[in-house]
């Protein structure tokens, strides 16, 4: 990321998504952040990640895709004002806050669509960067789902549940 | 249920779902237990109960549809090897050990599938007949998340996380 040039959060078309999508690839190949299939096509996981949730957003800088993120209800009826989000950086753009930057977007994003708090899924254990980060960014564990995700080095490992309320 | 003729559990038919869909109806209405919408339709409930899961089963004595539960993947990729499970059991038959029948009878059906444990993402903790059943069937509680299930006589109640390791 340039620091010359704005980082702008704006919804993500579907020209982001096939910009964005060999980065897409290789996190849902690399099989050890995601709970995805590694097979998906570009259609698939555009239907995924940008028509099954409620908004899809991209970070841009121009038009260089930097990241994404999508926002949707966790549950159905009584339980939708938990939402759930899922972020992918760029390789180029890791390390340099946009996963913060996009996380902080969200979250005020999630409370003007009228969610309470945040929760996310399945964080896998050893994915340590983002269980820090989320933490820093005051998610808490909330639950831990013994031997959920199968690591291509690390075989059987946990996954964990966090969650955040949301400030109104 | 009758004593005299057997409870048979096979795969269920949407001549059984519309048979079962007055009780289906009833408990989304109730809003106490799902997080479904409580303004589906039969063919939206079809499709949620029967069409999305891998597999969904009825129990029956001869004509008479007793309960339902369907089996699903609780995540895709390398988070496959979970599944998740629903209940449902016919007013007529409650208190008469049909949910737990159904849940040895899907238990089995997860092994034979593949699946090593068993999730339930969304166990209202009101639901103290709910909760105490997993539990006596060996289901722990491994995650509680906060208000997230708003209760229409309670107000915003938790929701647990429970999880079965299965016997391969």
């Amino acid at each position: 990321m340039s620091n010359t040039v704005e980082t702008q959060i704006v919804k993500m078309s579907r020209k982001d998504f096939e910009d964005f999508w060999p980065t897409f690839e290789k996190v849902i190949n690399a099989q050890k952040t995601y709970a995805f299939e590694s097979n998906m096509t570009l259609q698939q996981a555009f239907h995924l990640w940008c028509e099954i949730p409620q908004q899809t957003y991209v970070a841009k800088q121009g038009e260089l895709v930097l990241g994404t993120y999508y926002i949707k209800p966790n549950a159905a009826g009584p339980g939708d004002h938990i939402c759930n989000c899922g972020y992918m950086v760029s390789e180029a753009a890791r390390g340099k806050g946009l996963a913060t930057i996009m996380c902080k977007h969200s979250q005020k994003v999630a409370v003007n669509l009228g969610f309470r708090a945040m929760q996310f899924n399945s964080v896998v254990s050893t994915n340590e960067v983002a269980v820090k980060l989320w933490q820093s960014l005051g998610y808490q564990v909330i639950g831990r789902i013994p031997e959920a995700y199968r690591h291509p080095d690390k075989g059987l490992v946990d996954s964990l549940i966090m969650y955040k309320k949301l400030d109104q």
